[in-house]
């Protein structure tokens, strides 16, 4: 990966995981609403509120579920397992439970791993009602008493989802989309770093001039992208690319899962920033599972929306338990994928088709002063630009974007693009779109 | 291989090949004749024949040929080849001769296989009036005498061109081929084993409802397809998949041959078929050699027929001789066979295409019971169950039958046609074709 | 590679080059006139003299540069370089200088090669007015003197371009375009190796009756293209396929480098010849770099030239220096050349599409007396050509050339040729276009 700089530090995107980690969120609920209030400290996002009850495509958005308090007691009252200690020992959207559980009736709602005896699972149960526990597998073995104090202090009622959403209007009405799930309580590589890298990218998009407006959504997944999508059909036409943004703070490297048709614009850029990065990466074909990309790459719907994660959906040990962790996710790897994220805005904004406007054999480079605009450090580079030139002119017959150029030409999009901006200064090339 | 079962055992599979083997056949006469009419037992075959000299494209049916026996004797009357033994003794389709010959004269009418010494080999001469006998080797070197005894009691004269034909309707008159040569003597792996394969494969078909239209073919090669392609001009629009069925009861793994345009609907089938077999098998492009599928890819008439063989046409060292026998086919392969062709029908048969009747998104699973229903033996086959109905709903937009659904989700035909029967039961999915 | 022979030996290909190698050329000028008048006695070319001053696209033909002499001589009258004793001391273009040089102020006008002390680089100056000397890096480092004479002998003056051509009519309009640039000094395989194949190639096919024409230019690099592209636009529409030839004397295997849209005529013609050969090759895509490929496949001219090299361009250590001299190319290499160029003429030329005349089912070829009149030298080459005919009547359906059905049975396209001759012939195929 080349040494980059963001202007934002991977320590920044680490201190808003670390703030955001400890609240309990679900699909709805209270815990979301303070999550989004501390985003908005970053960047103005418009909080939305979808009542339950209200019906999306073939789903109802749920009844609200809150959470105060919950707990396993021993009869003689010593807490053996504490909601305060970690949220995840509650199994997500439980309905309320209070009473004495003799062993037998309690062991059925409660969920451990036994292949990692000290990690507590993270579980959910949103579309039925249930109520349950998780914990490590070693106390589970441990809890020989025949009765137990049982207290989830839930509530689950009408209310509302709530979604977060910052649109950033651009030159043109051609959007591009970046969409995150916050639905995960206290999971770190898995929500809270998409977040970050999501947060941080609109930032620092918010405080440039764009050719593209960019839209980013900050959704219980599932549910929350099914709602946006239906609530806003008539947006759908003018995004041209999107990216789901999640597992982006681990130490694996980039992994870019395409979209259904797999040759859209977004799996081109991605592709090509991945290409010459000059680290180790995966792409992978479409599937339907995974995280929101499932729900915009449905066949009614077809927006060309890709994911970017580290390690992959489901494929890491940490995956969906208490060792996703503050420990899982690194300050570095996190600034690295944002600038992952913002090389990839980066080009889909100055992805520009131009027109060659001397197309009859090469131009007398010499005589436009070209080889002294062009320049370059050092012999090696010098030669690189001059390629660059050679190549920008060459395929710019309206045929060929940049991206498409630097693609065929083996050369970093940076360099096609400033090469490419020269060209345009000195006559040579004209705008054919932006 | 999978191991599912056909109704049909290897043994009835190799029971019918042991009847046949004794019959010499060729591409006109009494043995062709024989032979079917042993067929008709398993399945109500029509027996054409068209007469001597009728013409057919660029060929004329030939004069038939009828052999009653056949020998060489030394001059004290000792056999040494005898047409009882073998009728490979005789070159195909020899014109009668009878008289002494000198050893000197008669050796230009001998075949034999100087590098598998104790084989004798297989010849015709069908369209230049020859006789010749075939014989192992060793044998020709031990002749040494000056003078042999020699008679060909054979006819060659106007009659007719036998084959059978099995015409199997459906609920559409799209129809499927299969075709096999019907002109080989005393060989067992080629003709005889896809004779077995074709007819079972008939007789089981007939005994189901089918959505497609079945034709089998039982032809003499070469001459018998240009024969019936000639004739029936009519049918050929309705074939939309043919496979020529040959060498199907040696221990290789499979071959598939593809047609012309090597990405026909046949070619998918079997090859997805093959894929997901678990075993090893080899696709071969197209070229204008083999079986019949050298007439039905003819520019002129351009078929979708493919060939699925076990050893590849002319590759393995018994072919062509008398060691292509009853010890070389094997009635677990033949059975393995049937199955190949009865899963390649099963494609065919229910490669509908369906739309999604709730494409926005995806459809609230649970809601429709889809998770009870779906069911799966174990975790691992829930999972893949699932996958297989993410798979359905998510690539049923119209443009994708099950087979290319089954193709990009890499899960066998069978568990996608179950899903999507299960899909469209509950309403998720409509069928746009039948 | 086939031990095929043409008329020409390589002999003759190098005495050719000996003559021309003394000769100091530059992109205008007298060297071009002295080496055009050597290269009319081969064939009739036309010289075309084009006016400093006329523009040319971007570009202006250049004032035109003559030299007659030039040295470095020590203050004691020793001359260290003498223009004579190699053309290559000399910056190509130099403007003229006269006098006494301080060895500070002569230094900059110095160029020679550090990591091979031994050789003269080539360096040039068109299009900045500059002088300079070229020389080995240990005579340089032996000039000790405060002070140098210092004589260019040269004139830099309105005058012309001059460039050849040779224009050979066939049956068709439709041409094939060879071109090669003859701007270099004594350099070897860089410049004259192309001229000597292009020039041969251009008399055998004189003596042919051919079916395309060809057109064969010798013209100075980069502005001698752009003149002929700018000063013949009607003539492009003509042009079917073309080929840079440079690079065709040393001992490295052929390197093909493709067109821009890299699946022209040209690219499947040579790259058939290539896979034939039997030798190794290399096929690269094209960049727009090299020779006056980058001319003919500019965004606004896309002419299908491409280019057939043995070295690589700018790859080889002897490139563009004093070794690239008559002992790198070599007689056999260069004959090997000639032949390559041959056969791609041979095939663009016979590259014809038939159709089958009996198209349903294969036609009775004994009837029609195919197997003795396709012939073979053996029982394998019989087999080659056996099969040679059933591709080409299988394929022969108009969509087909002898290229295509040569490629796809990966058989030489000289058999495939012969074949369908013979086919021809016999009334089974008939020409659609010639």
């Amino acid at each position: 990966m080349k040494t980059k700089k963001s202007s934002v530090s991977g320590d920044e995107l680490y201190q808003l995981i670390k703030r955001l980690f400890p609240i309990c969120r679900s699909i709805t609920g209270n815990g979301v609403r303070e999550s989004l209030a501390i985003m908005q400290e970053y960047v103005p996002l418009q909080i939305n509120e979808v009542a339950s009850g209200t019906n999306v495509f073939d789903w109802t958005v749920p009844k609200e579920w809150n959470i105060r308090d919950a707990y396993i007691k021993k009869i003689n009252g010593e807490k053996l397992i504490d909601f305060n200690e970690s949220n995840l020992h509650v199994l997500n959207y439980s309905v309320p439970v209070n009473g004495k559980y003799s062993m037998k009736d309690l062991a059925t709602h409660l969920f451990s791993i036994p292949d990692q005896p000290e990690w507590i699972p993270y579980r959910t149960s949103y579309y039925e009602e249930k109520w349950g526990f998780c914990l490590t597998h070693s106390l589970l073995q441990s809890m020989q008493d025949e009765e137990y104090d049982v207290c989830i202090d839930s509530t689950l009622e009408p209310g509302s989802l709530t979604y977060g959403e910052y649109y950033l209007p651009g030159q043109t009405e051609e959007e591009c989309l970046f969409t995150c799930h916050i639905c995960h309580p206290s999971l770190c590589n898995d929500n809270l770093s998409g977040i970050s890298v999501a947060l941080f990218l609109a930032k620092i998009l918010s405080e440039r001039k764009n050719r593209l407006s960019y839209r980013f959504l900050f959704i219980p997944g599932t549910i929350g992208a099914i709602t946006w999508l239906s609530l806003n059909e008539n947006k759908w036409s003018n995004i041209k690319a999107g990216l789901v943004a999640s597992l982006l703070g681990d130490p694996a490297s980039f992994t870019y899962k395409k979209t259904r048709d797999g040759n859209e614009l977004i799996d081109k850029t991605v592709i090509h920033f991945l290409k010459c990065s000059g680290s180790a990466y995966r792409v992978i074909d479409f599937f339907p599972y995974g995280y929101d990309e499932r729900q915009f790459n449905s066949p009614g719907i077809k927006l060309p929306v890709g994911s970017l994660t580290r390690s992959q959906y489901g494929q890491y040990p940490e995956y969906h338990t208490s060792a996703d962790n503050l420990d899982l996710v690194k300050p570095e790897k996190l600034e690295e994928s944002l600038l992952a994220f913002l090389s990839i805005a980066d080009i889909l904004d100055n992805n520009i088709t131009y027109i060659n406007q001397y197309p009859k054999g090469e131009p007398q480079l010499g005589k436009h002063g070209l080889y002294q605009k062009i320049g370059g450090i050092d012999e090696k580079d010098k030669e690189l630009r001059r390629m660059a030139m050679l190549w920008c002119l060459n395929l710019s017959d309206g045929n060929n974007s940049l991206l498409e150029i630097a693609d065929r030409a083996s050369i970093p999009f940076d360099m096609i693009k400033q090469v490419a901006a020269i060209l345009e200064e000195t006559g040579l090339l004209k705008a054919l779109t932006r």
